[in-house]
């Protein structure tokens, strides 16, 4: 009954032997405890995150459900492990374009040991976290029937610079995310965009993290999904937000998390960006040509 | 002409032989190039700023004026050298209660020799950046006509703890600021509150910081500048809010400037808790005994 996901970006993957999460087919997502403290400290965030009382609903539909801890067959072979047992993000999801984004400039918290600390500083220095408080940890994106998703292997990820990251966030909301070809950003206006889009959703995060001081969220990703197919089909997006991997989260100790903030308002900014821009040229074809929904060039902003 | 400022929290001080900004009594504050990069980084972004025309208005404002450079009588006795003329902030100032708050939780840029970056990385640990977004650089708090101002030194200033913080934003607004007295908060609603106050321009300069990819403001400080008497005589808080100190600025590339506005919104949660605070025991000691304005208990803040 339990299998490999078909649709993991990033972390930890099952297969081949290996030991990694194994999903089952009414909306489960089992994740093996990693050995050292960081399982235990996921398990902990997870019981203290639902018994807190404090936690608006609102707040709480952006992480998985949390259905306790379970001795589970692992997936490489080892026997029954502790696992935990989460909602399956993308259970019933018709090919979903995922992007995982590790928010912060930094991805590890105070507390850590030294060489763990320069471990992720090196990191997260090579990699774009430094520079725009966040980087892409895994993706996949939904081209069509034919040629199934575009999914870059771990190297290509860590190279991204932030042109390649601007790129990418625009390939995930376009028709033709191939290679070479200038993304049209098609989707934005209904992924990124309206009430329920991913940026009202990010927005709504943004706002608590303006105000919340139980939990400092360190290396943890932000999920964005979307379906393409149900846009063109003109029915729901599918636009959701979930926080992922809290195997580094701390106590706030009465103190903003002012880390991942400033991160979560640099995606922000970039997905604003791609808006803004996909609008103003909807609107400047539409009115040159009544027949095309959409174009795209290259859009300058000023600020 | 040319004098040592009287109210100067931070940063290299004149007198004594020593080189330092000196002000004269039209209301300007030269501050003498500091002799490496950092100088010309300075001038460079006074004179960059000055000119861009996507700088709005009511932003401007929060900088000091830039009058140029002047070959002026160095502090030190070394004859001429150049200096910035600025706006002198505390000009016509009646005996000013004074912050100097080091924004970032990091305040070196990512363009900085390891050396530098290992030096300010130490700092940033050991003292409150890393943990709050910010560190409290100076400050002097006016106490009475008798006793003056509370001017801790350096020393005391470098271990304060989150709960120090807390404690002399409290003193910034309080009647009772002498040691080991619960302060009162009794100017809260006057200084850090009302449409003109430190928390409304603290806003609007975070809404700023939320777009603005022009620059990014390393080891900058916000100066938050207050007069109690004038609370007290019924006229306006004198409540300002300055940047200053720019010789660490770079290039926004396209980028927001997480670092700061994640440290300016963790300071903005601590002065909107304060407010918060104060107002609940107003409103409560009005309701209990008319005759008193407020009233200071401690004040748990639930999030």
């Amino acid at each position: 009954m339990l299998k490999v996901p078909n649709h993991q970006v990033a972390g930890h993957q099952a297969g081949d032997g290996k030991l990694g999460p194994l999903v089952d087919d009414s909306g489960h997502f089992c994740k093996p405890l990693q050995s050292d403290d960081r399982g235990s400290k996921e398990v902990f965030f997870y019981t203290s995150f639902s018994s807190n009382t404090n936690i608006p609903n609102h707040i709480r539909r952006f992480f998985p459900t949390f259905h306790g801890t379970q001795l589970i067959e692992a997936s490489n072979g080892s026997g029954k492990q502790p696992h935990l047992v989460l909602q399956d993000i993308f259970f019933g999801r018709l090919n979903p374009s995922i992007m995982d984004i590790k928010i912060g400039s930094r991805t590890w918290d105070p507390e850590a040991s030294e060489d763990y600390i320069q471990k992720c500083f090196m990191k997260d220095t090579k990699r774009s976290s430094l520079a725009l408080g966040f980087r892409i940890d895994g993706l996949q994106i939904y081209e069509s029937e034919g040629s199934g998703f575009w999914k870059p292997d771990r190297q290509l990820i860590h190279e991204f610079t932030a042109e390649d990251v601007r790129l990418v966030l625009r390939k995930f909301v376009s028709s033709n995310s191939s290679a070479g070809v200038d993304p049209d950003c098609t989707f934005a206006s209904t992924v990124y965009g309206g009430s329920g889009g991913i940026l009202a959703q990010l927005l709504e995060l943004k706002e608590w993290f303006e105000h919340q001081t139980i939990f400092h969220f360190y290396s943890c990703s932000v999920l964005m999904v979307c379906e393409k197919e149900s846009v063109v089909k003109e029915m729901s997006s599918g636009a959701e937000v979930k926080l992922v991997d809290f195997a580094h989260v701390v106590e706030g100790k009465g103190i903003i998390d002012h880390n991942f903030l400033g991160g979560l308002c640099s995606l922000i900014k970039f997905i604003s960006e791609i808006l803004t821009c996909s609008d103003v040229h909807t609107a400047k074809a539409s009115l040159q040509d009544p027949r095309k929904n959409y174009i795209y060039t290259n859009c300058d902003t000023d600020n």
